[in-house]
């Protein structure tokens, strides 16, 4: 394995062996490293001294089932803290084949223009790009798939990232070359778009697999960890519904966001619930698919494809936290119409979630009536104009929330809420406050415990755990999913580990990498300005009772400090 | 003297004795004790538990020359940390004389709607304004004085105000009447109208003259500070050409903004300079005056009427910091231009400093063309119609940078640079870095220092002294042109707090108070989140050369950090 180092200036590439340090990491880990190592942390994240860095999980590059993640990262535009967001598609594996430890991009160009970065084992390539300029990733991906073959991996933005818009992400093709695999947190597609590459190629055609020390083991481990996985009961309810099964569950516990995060209940929530959206997908037919894996090897496949009533496909995937921001958070409880805005905020490059959170704040402004999916749709649309209410919403809730004056807004960090409401679900909400990555469930999703999320007491503990375990999962590169395995068979982690890199880590080491990883994060946003009010909840959500539980965040403000104490 | 507190959610007033350690301070002083001692440090600036302070100088009630300020301050919704700003005009002299050490706003309605807060010696009442919503301040202004009477001091809020946008100042009728004498820095105007109130009357008929301890010896004082500042040659160039005299001096040290911050020196210094202004307004003559003071009993008058070519006032005063940001910072080189401009941005309630510099970096987003003067003016007045582009300018030049993903935005801790470009006036440079405020020339002006103004050396000791000054004469209720005579007569300052107080403080009592003063306004940005991370200037000024000189701003870090220690 090798860094690939990428000036965007030069445009060129240095291949440079792995520092000793960094070899036990991968993933979400290894970024959190590589900025602390070398990224100025008071830096203009939109600027030259930015870096924008791909690396794939530790286990990243054999086609295990929902392990083939890929990680993405630097400061980001929207938070100004440390970044990572990771993402299924074929990039984690392209990466590893070609003996990517990590690619990372420096400096940014001298001229205006767009470019291709075309990556493969000989090395680097730019190529013109000024042609795919302002296209969306639904007509871009195609055209480069021609340009570049087929079977390619394609990290690509659209229009958002073009404009440097903070809600945008990166889009990875998945292996049915749909480009909707999206690093989609965080603003990264800006500094990609402020390094002015539209996509990024990588071909790993002609390489050997990625090594595996003791393949034996590693066969033994694999099968264990399948077991395991197929047998969580979990894995099916996925298969079945997707991540659309939270809908019922949110709202049954009090916690979906509803009318900019204004009620913890929604009166359309089983319309749009993942029981009604199988029940559609299958009665349609068509292009429609209720099961669907993201990546090759997926035995969960937990994603769909969304086919409208004339049998063509609207939209793939549609998952929850889309139906939570765009759905009930704008009091809007058609599936056809949050498939068709998830298909407008994909093209665009944006985060649903951040997307969805702005339109909220938008409606609290009296731009938008809650339920009106048209008004919704037009507000979208607006962002591809690059007006000054496009960019608004297509920067995100913290913006809009600046702009027309609004307290409501359900940002920590700068970066929109997912759709747990965290007066309801209040280890989530510790996990919003506490990440160093600003509010984002994947950081540590609490919803499962078996507790009393409405009582504040101890959920500081369930977080700090599910915080490690997630951030270990990131730098592992394996799907949140691919957890209802490893915790039903927690040594895989270690005998995969061990098999493929001839280690010999502890069983502990899921926690012993989620900590290390969170502590790299915490002392890059240290260095960057962070402080202990940065790890706090909107204060509005302190004081505001959520119907139907009238509660508010409540966990102590000591505690929170405390947690990685 | 009393603590006036006034509740806005239950229109309640209640007067309370002076906490023993806040005696000794008033003005910006007085501010940050406050906010430091009762103001919680992370709340919303624009919820309920931020505070908005009025507080005149320890000086401010007898009509001493250029002494009667009034400081208003709070959490800065720009900035986010402590702010304070001072303005002359009547108020300062009507809260002496009312028996206000302090005005402390709190809360807000509960409902919307819009009041007038009126103040005299009977106590608070609470009036409906509805009718008031939506008018500029030369409209507002009129009607007030006509239903409150015209000895009234007024201190209200603009559209601007109202929007609750970021860059909206409180404007304070002046001895004439018209309402142009600004808190305008920071936000301020934004916390009123977060409050509901459009306007505070305050009415000190029936008062006394504040107390005195030792008539003769403040008598002796005042004397021998009037003659130091009538002796001091900047006091008549200041009567002749107000602050304007700036023009061709900062251009002359290659520091005038010009075309948002991308050179220092502007072919059309001279059209705009104070010369060619005076020669202008005594041609015009009619309404046209080149001298007028701000408050009663001003001996420098460094004010003037701007009068257009038929007699009529076009808007009063035209300041150099105005000239700079909407002169040469748009490459506009008519003054009558540059006065439109000023009285747009004064009647919708707005700092002047601030859309300058905004519109600066929507020239730079493609929005604008440099020197198209009718284009500004379009501008402006798209804020009053409330839309995105119309906020976003009137949010300031930080908000219009993120919209536009423009990287060359000339902002320290989120607040416009004013008219020194610091590449070239480094101490200067300095200030706008290490002040509490954000960046502001008014914290600590090095421009007449007798150094090398390129020189990296020696800025921090130069600007900490002129910090430790200004925060002082800030504290005092003293303008920063009160300075020449204290400069020359320091010792007066001690015998007028001492006779008018009945207190024995030292000569050194300026320096004492100014420091104090920093070290506590330092202290609540501290609790709100700030590091030395914010103690820095744009980092593309720290790369970017400014012609003609071709400097960059070089003042190491690390002497940054240490300027307090």
């Amino acid at each position: 394995m090798q860094i690939w180092r990428v000036n965007t200036r030069e445009q060129t590439l240095t291949r440079e062996p792995v520092p000793e340090s960094w070899k036990q990491l991968g993933g979400r880990g290894l970024l959190a490293r590589i900025m602390v190592d070398e990224l100025p942390p008071a830096c203009d994240p939109l600027g030259p001294n930015n870096k924008l860095i791909f690396a794939p999980g530790l286990l990243t590059g054999h086609r295990l089932s929902s392990c083939d993640r890929l990680s993405v990262g630097g400061k980001s535009p929207l938070t100004g803290g440390v970044k990572e967001s990771n993402a299924g598609g074929r990039t984690g594996l392209h990466m590893a084949t070609l003996g990517m430890k990590a690619l990372i991009l420096e400096e940014r160009p001298s001229q205006p223009g767009w470019w291709v970065l075309h990556l493969n084992k000989e090395g680097a390539r730019f190529d013109p790009a000024d042609d795919l300029a302002g296209l969306g990733v639904y007509a871009a991906a195609p055209k480069l798939l021609a340009r570049y073959g087929d079977k390619c991996a394609i990290s690509l933005i659209g229009p958002g990232g073009e404009m440097k818009l903070t809600g945008a992400g990166i889009q990875n093709v998945d292996k049915d070359k749909t480009p909707s695999r999206i690093n989609a947190r965080g603003g990264l597609g800006a500094v990609l778009g402020s390094k002015g590459i539209k996509a990024i190629v990588f071909d790993m055609s002609g390489c050997d697999k990625p090594a595996i020390a003791d393949p034996p083991a590693w066969q033994a481990a694999q099968k264990a960890y399948n077991k395991a996985l197929m047998g969580h009961p979990q894995t099916q309810s996925y298969a079945d519904y997707g991540t659309a099964a939270m809908t019922r569950m949110t709202n049954a516990f009090g916690a979906i966001p509803t009318r900019s995060f204004s009620d913890g209940q929604f009166e359309g929530a089983d319309k749009i619930s993942g029981e009604a959206m199988r029940e559609l997908l299958l009665q349609r037919g068509g292009a429609s698919e209720t099961t669907h894996a993201c990546m090759a090897g997926c035995t969960i496949r937990c994603s769909n494809v969304f086919g409208g009533a004339d049998g063509e496909e609207i939209v793939s995937p549609v998952e929850y936290e889309t139906i939570g921001l765009m759905g009930s958070n704008l009091g809007i409880d058609s599936l056809d119409t949050i498939a068709r805005l998830n298909w407008e905020v994909n093209d665009l490059g944006l985060d649903s979630i951040e997307i969805g959170a702005a339109l909220g704040v938008a409606a609290q402004a009296g731009l938008l009536a809650f339920g009106d999916g048209e008004g919704a749709l037009e507000l979208v649309r607006e962002i591809r104009s690059g007006s000054a209410l496009g960019r608004a919403l297509g920067n995100g809730a913290a913006m809009m929330g600046k702009l027309y004056g609004v307290e409501r807004v359900p940002v920590v960090k700068g970066q929109a809420l997912s759709a747990y409401d965290p007066r309801a679900i209040k280890g989530t909400g510790v996990t919003y406050a506490t990440t160093p990555q600003g509010a984002d469930h994947t950081c540590g999703l609490t919803i499962r415990a078996k507790v009393d999320h409405l009582d504040p007491q101890g959920q500081v503990e369930i977080s700090r755990n599910a915080q490690m375990s997630m951030a270990g999962y990131d730098t592992l590169g394996a799907c949140v999913f691919a957890g209802f395995g490893f915790a039903a068979a927690p040594e895989t982690i270690r005998d995969l580990l061990n098999a493929k890199y001839g280690w010999n880590v502890s069983g502990n080491i899921l926690q012993e990498l989620g900590r290390e990883t969170i502590m790299l994060e915490r002392e890059f946003n240290r260095r960057a300005g962070f402080t202990a009010v940065d790890d706090r909840l909107p204060e509005w959500m302190t004081r505001e009772p959520l119907p139907p539980h009238n509660a508010v965040f409540d966990v102590p403000e000591a505690e929170l400090d405390g947690i990685w104490e």
